[in-house]
């Protein structure tokens, strides 16, 4: 189900953001982040129950509304991070992707997993993504990297056809 | 509730540490630490229920007991890092508060949380820290960031007013 | 309970590995590796549960049986680089528990434990090692020495006696 | 010598910094950040020369200036990361020397070293800040920690009397 | 200047090098690897100076000689990873700055700037990718991003305009 | 040549050192260590030469002259914890050799390297130690790899034949 606005109405600013750029993704649920506008096709794909969800959306509210400018400021930078420049968001959800398997965290894999899936990667090129960061941080990242096909279970577009 | 001392007892040698003055913080249970003396009103704050405590204080009288020297001695040097000293121990605690954010370890964090807690910070104040962490640390401090603030809602002086 | 030949069948290439010299080890259930050849006396001795054991043993399956050559190969390197060269297994399977405790990484270190175990090396010796690695690693390893140390329990031939 | 007005200008959008303000301090040289603002008798101080310093400054205009508008936030972001909040400078900079230490970043320790005796930090203090580090870090922090006493011998407020 | 065949021949066994694919980038020159053929337009771009360039080719042909057939393995392996397969050898390329980026390793940033300016990256689209890495990774890569951009005058493609 | 007595006399409490049992090892001076006992067979071999080696020493005194006891006595531990015990001096300098490896720490590598060759590692042991290593860690210590082979270069034992 898509993040309803009124739970996260309120997180940002009124001149940067409005309930109705933040009913996007159920990515943003998972990793504190709010992911870019999606077109109608995209919304309308059901993704399957990340356990916990609410829980971390819920306390997404919470740090976006405990007053640190600075902590809120960030979050919005790190969602800017990923809009299109002179990268598209397709590339640079991949680069997220393999940028959070080397340094190991799950949380962040599953979030840009959903992003990659959302952007249309398909699930070979995931596969391949995934073996450069295998290959850049070695065997410790296998855990990770098993925990991420785990995921991709979950995940339309990129589950084993 | 506080450590029994019971549980505590014997987990070091008499000639430097006794029940009584193990009798001392919530915290040591959590990550294996003995934390410094506290003062009547801080011994009086009534610490939420962490969850698994009882099986870490467990294993750290089982690690304390095994036998090896060096392991027991770096646990009492770990200690004593964040005893009086040049710096006091408030500060300290929030150092190691923000060493354990940008290290990426929850265990460590919950430690530090609620020592920070126990030593007078402010819920502001912790959060100005765990900004600090979040710039140095990046974007992949973020879910460890979120369950801070899911484990201060536990932490009498840390909790949302 | 050992490994299936038949949940392991099919994992590798034929050239490479056959149905018989993969049922070898329950750390390979653990971690998605391959470890050595064990004689008959290690294959009788029964290992202790390991929690969700057969899921990572269907994911480390799912992972080998995607397609990706490099994946594989990867995974090949990595059960090659505990095999008796010029140093022993024994040896290099005591140098990964280090490696992953330093890395923190607990499925690792649990993989390496079991193995450990397998080859021989006693309990003081193992807590020996993981004492290099607090002392190299720091107080920020102590949650996963713990959890190592709980791990033990399970592992015949390093419970404490 | 302090940056010359000349060199910093035109770093910031006009908005957020002027040359005046970016006159502040020669740890923002080393590091690409922008320190808090000094009063004069902080400004008077002479910090000893820091190698490859004209060169570092170089850089951080080039990135500056290189047209990113992200880039150019995270830089403003960290800078205002130090500025007083619920914490004070002379707080965060002491946590930000020891974050970078346990992340081990030689030029991020020797820049919140020049800031911490820029605020006011004494010698023994920052021992025993880098004292928490070398704990929780563990001995790979040494050759760090190490370099870091290499640097205090060349600023001010730091050095061995 | 391009590597000579004849300080690269030997370093592979036959069956999968020569010395004509082996003359190929000066990338190889620098972290290890084998990058993939260039056409003759790339070979006819020249390189600007990277300094302790030989001495590097020099140290990777002992490794490769060095008679571990393990490593000799994962250099392979590595070098298969930025093959053209689901994705591109592009792509991949930006894929391997992003995680040397966050994973703060100087010399392996290099190498894939390098590779990037030749598979044909733009200026303005590395350092969107860098903006990424800078995000994921926080200040502590500040450094390493400053000696991307001091790097990047270096080479053909990435040089500011 | 063996640090002097003179250099090193009075860094440690006199019931723990004396002059004479830290006239031990050029290991020493390189990462603020003091390396277990040699006997006359070790000690008549001379080291090559290892560059900024007096200036590391020198750092070492003024650390531990500093007036910090935690420091000193988790340089103390840190020396112990390669000192004989359920497994031996030689054992463990090959563990933090691999320790050191994939948390790529240049100078702990060398400093291990010239233990592991003083403790009688023979050259192909520490070449299959540090693919361990390579095969944990994955290609980004690589470049640690290559500069272990040159230190190796340097050091009596460990030299290519």
């Amino acid at each position: 189900m898509a993040a309803s606005p009124a739970s996260l109405a309120g997180r940002f600013p009124s001149e940067r953001f409005n309930a109705q750029n933040c009913r996007r993704s159920n990515a943003s649920l998972i990793c504190g982040k709010i992911p870019p506008r999606r077109n109608h096709a995209q919304r309308s794909r059901r993704l399957p129950k990340i356990s916990r969800r609410s829980q971390r959306a819920d306390l997404n509210e919470e740090i976006l509304g405990c007053g640190h400018l600075g902590i809120k400021r960030f979050f919005a930078l790190d969602h800017q991070a990923y809009e299109p420049g002179p990268l598209g968001t397709k590339t640079k959800e991949l680069l997220g992707l393999v940028a959070s398997a080397v340094l190991r965290c799950d949380d962040c894999i599953t979030y840009h997993l959903v992003r990659c899936g959302e952007e249309g990667w398909k699930r070979d090129e995931v596969i391949d993504a995934l073996n450069v960061a295998l290959i850049v941080g070695g065997s410790i990242t296998i855990p990770h990297v098993r925990r991420a096909f785990a995921r991709m279970r979950e995940i339309d577009g990129l589950k084993s056809s």
